[in-house]
């Protein structure tokens, strides 16, 4: 039977989602805990990965087991995980959904402020006048079906650089600016190099009408900087209804 | 001159405030980053030490310089300082002002929730059924001047153990429980044995009854157990006006 869990983590402390020797990532933790509390090696594929530092407010995996297993079971394996890492949900999904392949869609926060808060360590403390108005005009040229081989980092194995970005905002409230940003698929370092070079933007470093020429000339050196990842968060993925039908 | 700032940290990552050996501390941070931004050696006094793990939303340390230094300063101090400790205020006292001897009281929070979150790491994950009017019960007989060596841990070099607690109140919200400890001083260890013989209260395991007698021992081993020091902050700290009098 294969189920699906929902789950959240702060990535502070964590080599990203994926399992790597020699460090301490997301994926490891929770499969040590689960192995341990269903007394079977519990193996998880997520719907991606997230890089290290970043955080996950909503991310999904799935993996199978034989076991008729209940939501009671989540109390005792959260209680032996760290506690930046907790499970929010466990359901059984028809046996062809995959937490990766099947989703439809992923959404990420970013998230800048202007005052330092040790007590909020997803927003990333920058201090700088940002003009938002000129964020939001440079944002909407990166909505749509576009190759993002600019906004990407090194060599990526993918067949298609293509994704379709259907929400990009910036929003501001009170001290601090929230990126929103929704897509079929991400390319590695994608949304940390877009806020980046929205940042710029905001600063008027780089004209609202660059967007166009950055994104046709498929080359990562012509966008702005990628910001740091303690700012970024996975916060929403998308699934068909079908996977529910058992 | 003397000095005082006020600081925030999220403890998780620190071997608590005070400088020592071989670990991380707080202190150890704060005076590395003060003195390379102002190039001179600073040296904190803090209002108290808090534990390992133990966070501080409120928290002061004197230092004296000979320069005269603006607020302007905090935000290079900030940016070199880790994202979990950040300084909010800097301001000139009188040059008897000491930031542990001057204080008058000190305000501890201790929260519990019945959620696991791991973007709030200031709470503690615990999900038995509490009796809250009962803990306020057994809350109302530890306020006021009394002995408290029942509730501190191991030999304390302090000429006296007595507290005088102005505010002991458990309020719940929702899925959270708060405790709010105010008194002029605290033992070692002495608010989360508090909240642990109050939280035994709360599961009928310690009738509040038994709480006067708890104190008339002066035995730690009457009381309940040490919470953790996750669900542990300093919120505040009272001086007298006059520390403002240069």
């Amino acid at each position: 039977m294969r189920y699906f869990i929902e789950f959240m983590y702060d990535g502070t402390n964590y080599h990203g989602w994926q399992y790597q020797p020699n460090a301490i990532s997301v994926q490891l933790k929770l499969e040590e805990s689960m192995s341990i509390i269903m007394q079977e090696k519990i193996e998880l594929v997520a719907a991606g990965r997230t890089d290290t530092g970043v955080h996950a407010k909503q991310m999904f995996a799935h993996f199978d087991s034989e076991k008729s297993l209940s939501q009671a079971l989540l109390y005792r394996i959260n209680n032996i995980l760290p506690v930046d890492i907790a499970i929010i949900k466990l359901f059984k999904v028809n046996k062809n959904a995959h937490a990766r392949f099947s989703a439809l869609s992923r959404t990420y926060n970013y998230c800048i402020s202007k005052n330092k808060n040790p007590f909020n360590n997803y927003c990333y403390f920058y201090n700088r006048q940002l003009d938002v108005i000129k964020m939001n005009q440079g944002a909407q040229c990166l909505v749509g079906k576009h190759d993002f081989t600019s906004f990407s980092k090194g060599k990526t194995s993918t067949y298609t650089n293509d994704c379709e970005i259907s929400i990009l905002s910036v929003e501001k409230h009170k001290d601090e600016i929230l990126f929103v940003i929704k897509s079929n698929r991400f390319l590695r370092n994608m949304v940390r190099s877009i806020v980046g070079t929205l940042v710029e933007v905001g600063e008027l470093k780089i004209p609202v009408s660059r967007l166009k020429e950055i994104l046709e000339n498929k080359n990562r050196s012509l966008a702005g900087k990628s910001m740091p990842a303690i700012g970024l968060s996975l916060v929403s993925i998308e699934y068909p209804k079908e996977i529910y039908n058992e």
